[in-house]
Order: structure tokens, then C-alpha cells, then sequence
């Protein structure tokens, strides 16, 4: 169903990390997290492009690939201290959505049946639904950065109705990023075991983001949806991962590549810290984030 | 004087909009806001190519062009709600600026003249003086965002005389936006029954917006923009509104012609929702854009 | 050892101040700065580009070349009221990196040691060193603005045991780049004379300023470089300043070329606003560069 | 089935001539050339983005789009002289198919049905069979410009089976253009009423030819492109066109959608050509293209 | 009323040969060959740009600014032997035509009259009817490589009717470029004392020079034009020329810049190559272009 | 000496072939072409980038990745029939010029040692030294399409006397490319038992292959390009190749990747059709690249 490597150009990992072979679960027994490629861009309803997103969102580094990921402000690697695999991508032509969408579910429920938290690198925004299906836990469903001119108010009702909550950025500016995920937080894990973290890379500014399908002006900054996801994944029990819409045709200097395989960095890392002081409660972290960079290890500056 | 169509390029209107000749007033009757194309960029100092801004401004978006834009904070639909019409492309010589301003000038009179507002989709920012002069009412000037190293103290000296208000950046980022829009919409509406908003969209910072004629770095985020725009429309009385300085050329994956656009839809937007306000005062607006986006809609989540 | 005039493409100065021969003091006696390019890029680990960085520095502005820049803020011209030299490029070959780097550092020195502050246009940030080490005065290591996934602990410990202070990204979130800084004023100040101002322009987001050799998401904004660099100008005795890592092929509409040289304008804004007040301290500056920018010029509007 | 205006963008006509509804033959009798768009890329096995070809291809062009295009050489207007019409976009969803092929046969059987040659514009080349077979006339398959490394020899095998006749690259430098394609005229004219001309613009070297979603090398120059389009039309009974693998995210200052609207354009000369000379066999068609171009019509220069 | 220094960016000549005052002809007596900026594109039909021409025209070279460019083919060293002198920009404001065409004839008047030979970087297509006064000696008027669907019938008559002669395309690929050349040459050199080379590089085709306001597919290759103009300059009595319709804005890593100022060297060449032949008529010139490159200059290889 | 993998970016052979490791000659015996890595652009004189050159030529490619390449007119598969390895890169700091050629020469000697042709896939056009150093036979040097405006007469007559033999660009237009080939293969096998192939892309004119470092206007097509590549490697007896000057950062679309790659397919493809003549010389070749393609395979057409 699955094949290995990547179905457009060359084949090689998410920075490095070992290959897997999704049907054949016992060689990769005791992975934390599986890669997954989805390079489908069928069902985007404007610009092309993201079927090469998973390849820019591997391979995008200015750092050699060489499996180690140490994390400035959480000390920790979360490439070295989570084991990783990469299951190449999932065979998707673009022309068949049904087909794409259904091979792309079953891959995700290979890699959460084997123990594995998915992380799809997309791929447009018609992945997620399968994406969230494969993991098949009791999610529910939150939306942060909204913007724009669509939908019209008979989805609202029933988005309203399907007991959504959603946060136009209009709420987020007034209230402030980190209060309405606060509040966010408080609701996801309200009857839920597990969270799916979801990042459609067109919430970050087009101007910031130019490689994506739909852009709609007027989003957030890169600094705040890295904090976002950081945050996320620290606070959060983040059971799967997509990362949709990197479009490279519409890109510039890889910016927007840059930025979809930093905030798989910085989801990893905080699953990585999280799982670090769950495994020792009773200690403090050793490092608060927003803490100074060199404190307690060194003579103090002043 | 005017011309039906596009000046450069194709025949088509404002997101499909219908067309209005300006020479036949009777034609177009009862439209509340008049799109007028002024395709001229021998104005600018530096980078032309603003002559391509109508056409950019007019058809960039991955929405269809089907006449209908539900803003989703504020819940009114700006082309549903409001008659919009479409007059074209000014016919304007980039070589000859002297003919080229005098027409501008007389096609946003012939709006005016006909009860609409006139929003001019430039074009270079030698436009907003015809524009201004053409809608012809009381007038103050205002202006957020200035910044760099233009000009001198002498003309400095003569804006002052002028009683104009500007709001440098460093005074906006040391005040807050909202907190000098609040002062200037006090200014602006002291003796004045109508505001003239021109947009420029280098007020925005280069790295966001890099399709300008003039990029002078650390200007406002889009949302910054966008934000600005919709309370000027909400809270002033606006006669006329023109979106200058948007050069295709230097633009990347359209991302300035998309925040242009916007610009367009949301004034539109804010003045929708003003009038709606207007027309029922005694209700309340059955939505605050800054609260939940389905408040009121369902059963709420939390 | 130096030569006149650009290794790459025309020969013009900065904004066109006058030319200067290093091995020529006396023909440049009583330069307040020295403006040196640093057309070097054999020392950057990914993407090359910075040697064309002093030209595209030097050049960039849509203003005239006329040795005019009234700062609108600051209300000093600092190209009129400081004497600016440009010494031309250094002639740095790529593929020789010792040879490049030592002959900076005795550029640097020449500079100094004819009383100029030097400012030096990388070039790739392997040249902070030397250029560092040419200005030869006690400095303190400061760092704002760092984030990403390097280095690991090891350096990290070394870093703390040289009595750094470092400013991570979610430091200055949460802090606030304001604070930050005037902590970091205190320390730089602390037992020093002068103060070398490194400005590597990746400190930016890359989906702002994209043209640099190691693009990391999550960095500042363009308005908060340009505030930063100028608030260390204005309060800090500056000794030296370097441009580094403005790498042209990979910029957009030349809008990193434009942050760098008002990075430039910036820093030579505020040293001759602390000059100005220096120079008559019992008297308050003018204008304070927050306040209302046509305040105490004529009539004021409210 | 079909759609009026745009499937992507503004709802405009191919260079201004009337629009058409397929799905009312009376409206657009006599029409003797119909315009489809085919904004289709979920077939094309490498880069998408043809969805947008029909747009770029109906709307570049540097001159108006007022309904006349004067031919230099050939001394037709293409636009006057033939009964022009466009259908608009067949509605085509990239990750559907089959239902996209099949509408798209039925648009073109529809035009042909109602007596028009029908000119579809792609679209990738998945495209070329529904628009072949929709035509439906004994037509009889030719290639030239083949080359690079695909297919295999089974493939090869089979095609030579099918009485296929294909001019690769090196034959095609090897004898001549001019020389392949009077040989391919006999070949092409053998028993068949009418031949279907299908322009892959990959056939020009993808460094001339940018935009386009498998560049392969070494391929033709735009002039020769346009000469054997035109000579086909000129010379053969051509029944319907398509134009696909336009793919504008890939290009560069739109080079190669205007070399795909000026093959639309040669060839709708030369039909008009050939139309008019089979008007008057008798006469000599008034000015041979490759004569001097203002000869017999003033006093001759030399 | 010329003004010394490049109207847009940084002050320097082309390729760093010496500066001249129109305004002061002693100061540049002697002169062969003034160089002349005309930095106006407000007449072009569409794309802008050809304002930063005059200085995408002198700086584009990865040769140094060094004065010297021998030339591999002809042996000549144009910048070495003939006496080149750049005179800046004209003050040409692309929003008033008239005078700015005015001015420019006037320093092209100055040059001619100074005994110079004038090269004037554009700018748009228009500067060549000034270009072509200016200089007034007896100029037959020539065209080559025209093609596509301008103008109609009527203008071809009157053209026909001033004695023109222009060589479409496709009687330039029918009888090739060499052939049309030498008639062309005989005509222009009848009864005529000077010709005026007048280079438009949309001669070439877009694909290859794309920085061009009007781009019309199907040009002369690069290789052609450079031979053409070389041949032109080699062989007739050169008075005067431009180079016109360079539009940095849609160019890529500067080829169309670099195209530009190779037909300015070629240009030069041969006429320095015409002069040293003219020189000695009885000896033989040293080296034929077209002979292997190292004959006679050592032991033959084969 | 030699490192495994990509020493910017992702672990991935070319066009999926399989890796070698040249410090274990014992494991790549048999191998007939071994592909090297020289990612060094420290010793260009202008544009740096072609340190990214090996990846680019590597993965550039429309079809997959899986080791087959069926030439359509060769009717060989060069990937198939030959044993074609890829090293990895040499491990090449650009901003040491000594160390990383001398690395460079030692990694082509020991491929050339184990028995196997190497292919350099280069980096700047200073590798080109070290790798005929390295492959150490008996090479006559020639070159083919230089052009411009560089070097003066000295080296000139330096190169005279060493036996060279180049073809200017004039030479080549005037006699034609395939007979300046003819007679270069007659010098070149003249007392050599092996030739080293060297590929400056930038003999091809800039306008179709941008990406390089030092474009110079008027060069061969890429036709003309691999029509010589593939007769010099169908014709001489091919010791070693290297393709330099790719420069990734000044290429659209990967034109010139994709030209690169097709160079080094090409001249695999000649070497095979060679050996396969050379094992069988008494028979035919079973096609004539030139001959019709699907001659001798099925029923002929005409």
C-alpha cells in the first residue's frame, strides 16, 4: 500500500532519521514518532504545489542531517531522545482523491496501531480528515487563526452545532494568542484522551508564508505559531500530527519550507520535554524556556 | 473620458461585480460604491509598474468571482449587502500626468456626483490628490505610519502649518495602533462630515508586502492593516477610499495584490456593517467581530 | 593591502558619501565613520550570496544619492552632521579565508586608529571576529535574538563559562525586547568603554528578510531591528558596527538589502543624535522621537 | 455540464471575443473557432499548476484585447476574419479524473457537433485524448520533438504497432524541421479528412519555455514552434487544437504563456489563411509570408 | 540640463570609464564614444522598468570595472582603444514626455556636435526617435527581426510608402539572418554618410531576454543578434546607437542586463576593429573572427 | 578523506543509483562509473552557488528514482547497462581552496584506480584542474564555445603555446558545431588514449541555462550542448567528466538542474552505446539515433 521513499525525487528521510517500512511493523517496533509523506494536492481548490510538501518539509535544513536536533530553548533533541522513523510517502496520485485519501488513512492507523504518534507532512488541507480518522481517538475539534471571507453563515451554524470552537483572529488580537489557548487547552482535553495538532502553514501571514495554496492576509506571525505548537505539544497529550498546505511553487528562498520543518521541530520537542518530566514528576525541568539562555551553567553575567 | 474594461489586460470586473459606465449615470443609479481602475504609474520616484495594481487588486483571490463575500468576524457580506459597481480603468497615460490626474479627478467627481463612494484601485500615490479633490468635501489629513528619512525639516515645518496630524512609527509602536487611531478619529471627525481613507500599502512593511514602488522597511504587519482599515470603516464616515502604490512586478506569489484586496473588502465590510448598525440603532449588532466566531450560533463548547 | 572601489560591480560609495583610502590617513582625517565592505562569503556553512551584501548595502534606496538623510524620527541627518567615508572593499577572495579575515581585521584597525568608527558590510558573519577584534577596545559578548536548534550543550556550557549573556527568542517573548535590552544595556556598559554592535540580519524572520545564508523561522520584526538598533546608538558609547549575512541571490525586491542599509542609517541616526546631545547637555534634544512627529512646528491640531 | 467564465480567477473571453454557451448551439451559430478552457492538472505526473494555463494563456498578451490581431506575415486578422467565440472553463476538479476527461469530451463534441473548430486551451496533457476523441474524426496520431528517457522498448513497441510515427529530437536536427514535417503532412493527409493538432508546449526547450510540468532539454525554439504550427494550419485541414502543460506557477515574466497564446494565434491564422485562399483558388493569396514585408505596397526601397 | 550621475542608484560609469559634463565639451574633447543614460519608460504600452535600464546596462559584468575588454574573437580592445566617456543620466521624468524627450535629443545634439559617437542606454522604445535626431546626418530607416500581430494594413502602406524596409521574421528564417544582413547593408549605405544602429532587445526572444516591456515570442537568438550587431558596427559607418527596451524588473539573474551590455561592447568592438583596419586600408587586419582563435600565435595543434 | 552523503541537504544518490564508498574500493568493484560530489564554489571569480551543484544535478528529475533510463534515441539505458556508483561528496570547505581540491584530486584518483570512469558533478570551474589531474592520462585540452571579452593577448599566447586548440563562438558559427566536432576529435585522439570530458554549463547561452556563475550572452543552445556531449561520448574514448558551474541560487524552474542532469545522462548513455558496439563489432548497432523512431519495430507508416 505504502512505498518507500518519496514519490517525487529523491530518497532520503526527514533530516536523517531511519527508514521504516509501514507494512511491516516489527521492524520498527518501539518508535515514538513515524514521518509520514502525503503528496497530494487533488484537492486544493486553488493553487496547486503541496505534493511537494513533503519533500521540502524533510529536507530543508541548513544543518547537516545528521539525526541530532539539540533544542536552544528546551534543551532537548528531540531527534536523539525520541525514536523517529520515516516511512517515505504514501502513494497518492492527485488525480484520484478517493483512492489517495483512503491509502493515506490506513497508513496513519498502521503507524498509531504500532505505537506510534503520526506525523503527516502534507500535502493540501483535504489530508487532515483522513489524517485525524487514522488516529481514531476521541478528538475534538478546535481552530485557532480564522480569518477571511468564507464560509457563509449556513456553515457556521453548523460548525456551531457540531459543538466547534473556533478562534477568529479578530479574538485572537484582542484577547492575545496565549490567553485564547489557554482557554483552548482547557476545552481539548475536556473528555478527550489525546489531542490532534493540526497546522495548516496559510495561518501564518502570506507575506511571512508565500508557499501555500489559499493565501488569506492578515495571519499570524511565524514567531507566534512556533510558540503555538511549542506550547501545544508541551501541555497538551498530542496523539498526531499534519503539517498541510506547503506549497514550493509559490515559495521563496524556502521560507515557508523552513518554516513547516520547524514546526515539526518544535512539536517534537515538546513531546520530547513533556515525556522528559513525565518520566521524573517529582523534579523540576532542568531549564525553564524563557528562562536566560546560559543560566546555572556558568558564572552568571551580572 | 473613461473607458469600459481593463486599461492593461482583461475585460473583467472587481471579483465579478457588475460594470458601470460613468458617463451614464442613469445606468447605474442606486449603487452605493463606485470601483474606479487608475492605471498610472509615471507619478512614482522610484519602482513603476503600479499601472498593473487595478487589474492585480481587482481579480486576485482564490475565492470564485461570484459576487458574494461573507466577512467572517463581522457577518455582513460588503458585496451582497452594498450595491457595488464596477466603472474600469481610467484611461491614464503613464507619459502624460497632467491629462492622466484631470481625468482620474473628473470620474471620481462623476461617482460622487452619483451618490456613490468612490474606491479608487491605484495606481502610484500621486493619485490621492485627485482622489481626495475629486470627492470634495471637507477633508482633514491624517497620516499612520510615516517613517524613514523623507524629507526635511522645511517641508516638515509647512505640514505642520498645515494643521496636519501624522503618526510617525516610533510614535505608533511606543502608543500602540489603536491608541493614535482613537486620538486621529477624534481629529479627523472634528468639523469633518466625511473621511477620505487612502491607503498606502508601503505602510506595511516591505518584508510583508514587497510590491511597492517605494519599500521603506519596519512598516506595519498586515494585520496591523487590515485592522486599521476595518475601524476607520466602522467608526468614520468614509467618502471615498484609495488603495495606492501596489506594483506586481516586485510582488511574490501576488501575496500584496491579496493584501490589497483585502484592504478593498474589508472598508467595504466596515461600512456594511455601519450602515447596517445605522439603519436599526436601537439594536444591538448580533455580533461583536472580537467574540467567539459561533457564539450564538449552537450550543456553546465550554 | 585594501583597494578602492567595489570587488563586485560598479564603483560607487554608500549612498554616496565621499571616498576614502585607508593607506591614506591623512587624506581622511577627522572621518567620525568609516564605512569598509567585507565582500567575503568562504565562511558561511550553507548558503553563500554575502559577498555581493556591501554592494547591495551601499546601493539600495529609492532616495537620491546625495549625502542626504533626514531621519523623520530622530530629527538629525546623519550623513550631514557626522563625516562618513567609504574606504571601498576590502579585497577579500572567498576561497582564502585566513588571508580575507586578516586582512579585514587591519582595515578595521586603520579605521580606528585614525578615530573612526568603522562600519563594516559583510559579507558573512565569519568577519564579526575580525572585525571585532580590528576595533580592539574592551568589549562584552551580548547576543539577542538567538533561537533554533544549535548548538548543542557542550558549547552551551563553554558559551556560559565566557561570562555571556544571551537573549533567546522566547526570552524576549516573554520578557519583551524592550526590557531585554536595557538589561543588557546595563551589562554591556558594565566595565566597558565602547561597544560593538554585530547585526547579523537573520535575527529577522526570513519570511521578512529572506535574503541570508541560514534562514531560522521565529525571529524579530524589521520595525524591531530598526528599533533595537537604534535605541543601542542612542545609549550606548558605540565603538564598531558590522552588516553581516546579507546574501542578495536569495532576496526579494531587494528588501533585505533595504533593512540592512537602514540598519545602517539607524545606527549612524543614533550616534549623532547622542552626539547632538553630548554636545549641548544642559539642553533637551528637540525632539523626543516618540512624541507627535509635527509637535512645537506650527499650530497644533487638537 | 460546462461553466461560463473562469473556473480560476476573472470571467473573461480569450483576447476579448464573444463568449459562447455550449449548452445553447443557436446562440453561437456559425461560429467557426470555439475557445475551452480545460483547467484540469490532477494527470500530470510531475508539476501541477496547468489548472491556471487556460487564464494565463486567454489573457497575455501586451496589446488590447479588442477583438483584432493583424497578422505581420501572413496579412490576416485572425481575430475579424474568423467567427471567434469562448466557451469559458469546462468545470474540471484536479482530483477527480474521470469526471473531468469525460465533461471535457463532451464540451469539445458539442462544439465540433455545432460546426466549430474547437480550441482547447490546458490543462495538462492527460487533456489531448478527451479533446481528440470528442472531434471524432479519423484522425491519424504524429509526434514531433520526442526525446529524453521514456519510454522503455515495450512502450516503443507497441507505438510503432500502432502505425505511429514519431520525430525524435535527433532526427528532427538531423534532417531538418521543415523536412520532418512536409514527410509528416503526407503521412498525416493519407486517407484522413482532418487532423487534430495537439501543442505540447514541452516541446520547446525548457529553457526558453519555462512554465510547463515535465522540461525536458533540448528541445525546440519558440520559432520553430510557431513555424510549424503555422505551416500545419496552413497546409493542412486541421479540425481541432489543444494547447497544454502551460503551467504558470513555473514561469518566468510569463514567457511562456505568451508563447502559447501566440500559438493559438498562428494557428487561427493560418486556418484563416488557407480559408481565405480556398475562398479564391483562382487568385494567388495576395503576400507570400516570407517575401519582404512592405513589398507591393509602396515604392520598393532598392 | 543633464545631470552627472545615474538618475536612479548609485553614481557610476559604464564599466568604470571615465565621466564627462555634457555641458562642458572641452572638458571632453577627443572623445569617440559618449556614453548617454536616458532613464525614461513613460511611453512604453505596457510593462515598465526600462528606467533602471541605463544602469542595469552599465554595471552588469563579472568582469571587473577595470576599463579593459578585449575581445576574444575581434582582438580589439574597445574600452582601450577607443576613448569612452559616460556622461550620466539625462533628468528624464518618466511622467512628462515631452520634456523629457526634449532633453534628451539635446544631449545627444551635444555629443554629435562634441564629435563623439553616441550610445544611448534606454529607456523605453520612444527614446529612439530623439536618439535618431540628435544625431541628424542622413538616416535610412531599417528594421529587422519584426514579427507578430501589429500593426494593421494602413500603417503598413504609410510605412511602405517612407521607403522603409523591414525584414520579418520569417523572411529572416526563409533566407537567413546573413543574407537579409548584406542587402540591408546595401540599402542603408546608399546615398547615407551614417546609420543609426537601434537595438531593441525584444529582437530576441523572450524566452532567452526576458526583461522586456513588450515581449513578442518567437526572436532572434542572443548569438544572432550579437553577430548581427557586431557584423553592422564591422561594416558600416556606425553615427549613432541605443540600446532600448531593457526591463530589469521582469528580468532573471540578469541575463537580459548582461545581453544589453554585450551588444554595447560588440558594438564597440567593431568599431574599433573598423578603425584600426581603416587605419592601415594596405595591411591585412592581424586576425579574422572566424579562424581558430590561437592560430598564428604559436605552434599549430593539429 | 571522502564522506557519505550530501554535504548540503539530504542523504540521496544520484537519480537512485547505488552508494559507494571510495575508501572501500573492495566494495564497489566492477563498477563502471562512479558519480563524485565537489560541492566547492570558493574559487569562483563572480556568482557563487555551484557548492549546491552536486544535489542539484543529482535529484532533478520528472520520473522517478529508480535506477533505469531508457534513452529514446540511444535505445540504450545507461543507468541499466553500466554500474554506475555515487560516492557521495568530497568533503569540500569552500572557503579552503587548497584542502578541498586537493581532497577533490585524491577521491578522482582513487575512482579512476578501482577501474571506474569518474563523473564529477561539480562545484565551480576551478574543480575542473584536479579532476583531469586526478584521472591522470595522457589528455590533450580543447575547448568548444568560448566566447567574450576575456583574456587579454598574453594568455592568449600562453595558451597558443601550449598546443591547445579552442573554438570561439565565431568559429563555431561560421564552420558550423558538428564540424568543429569532427576536427576536434581528430586532435584530440591524436596520441591520447583518453579523453577528459569538461562541461561548463555556461557555454550555453544564459538566456536558456541561468544558473551559473559567470553567464556570458551569445553560447550554444542545449540542444547544441547535448548533441556534442552525446557524439564526444559516442565517438572518444571517454576517461573521465565533470559538469561544473551549476548554480542553483540563479536558476528558474531548475532549467539549468535539469539541463546538467541531461548532460551526464547523455554521456552515460554514449559510453554504453560504445561499449555495446565495441563488445560486438561485427554487427550493426540496432539503431541510428537519427533514423526514424520507430523504424524496424513495427509496420512502417508510409
Amino acid at each position: 500500500m505504502t512505498r518507500l521513499g518519496g514519490m517525487y525525487g529523491p530518497d532520503a528521510t526527514f533530516l536523517g532519521v531511519p527508514r521504516a517500512d509501514l507494512s511491516d511493523p516489527a521492524g520498527w517496533a518501539g518508535t515514538d514518532v513515524m514521518i509520514i509523506g502525503a503528496p497530494f494536492d487533488g484537492g486544493t481548490s486553488h493553487r496547486p504545489g503541496a505534493r511537494f510538501g513533503p519533500q521540502a518539509i524533510r529536507f530543508t535544513d541548513y544543518l547537516p542531517h545528521d539525526g541530532s536536533r539539540p533544542h536552544l530553548a528546551l534543551r532537548v533533541d528531540p531527534l536523539a531522545e525520541l525514536r523517529v522513523a520515516d516511512a517515505g510517502d504514501v502513494e497518492m496520485p492527485s488525480g484520484d482523491t478517493e483512492l489517495s485519501l483512503r491509502r493515506l488513512e490506513q497508513a496513519v492507523h498502521r503507524a498509531c496501531h504500532g505505537g506510534a504518534i503520526p506525523v503527516i507532512l502534507g500535502g493540501d488541507h483535504t489530508i487532515a480528515l483522513p489524517d485525524a480518522t487514522g488516529v481514531a481517538r476521541h478528538d475534538r475539534f478546535l481552530q485557532v487563526g480564522l480569518r477571511g471571507y468564507w464560509p457563509g453563515p449556513e456553515t457556521l451554524d453548523w460548525m456551531a452545532g457540531q459543538r466547534m470552537r473556533s478562534y477568529e483572529m479578530t479574538e485572537v488580537v484582542a484577547r492575545g494568542l496565549d490567553e485564547c489557548l489557554s482557554e483552548a487547552f482547557a476545552i481539548a482535553t475536556d473528555e478527550c484522551d489525546g489531542v490532534f495538532l493540526s497546522v495548516d502553514v496559510d495561518v501564518v501571514d502570506p507575506g511571512m508564508a508565500p508557499g501555500t495554496g489559499t493565501p488569506e492576509p492578515g495571519g499570524l506571525t511565524s514567531r507566534q505559531l512556533l510558540d503555538a505548537v511549542r506550547r501545544i505539544a508541551m501541555e497538551l497529550p498530542v496523539a498526531g500530527i499534519d503539517v498541510v498546505e506547503v506549497a514550493p511553487p509559490y515559495d521563496l528562498a524556502e521560507v515557508t519550507a523552513f518554516l513547516a520543518n520547524r514546526v515539526v521541530l518544535e512539536a517534537l520537542s515538546g513531546i520530547a520535554w513533556r515525556r522528559r518530566r513525565a518520566a521524573s514528576p517529582a523534579a523540576e525541568p532542568g531549564h525553564a524556556p524563557e528562562s536566560p539562555l546560559l543560566s546555572g551553567r556558568g558564572p552568571e553575567v551580572s
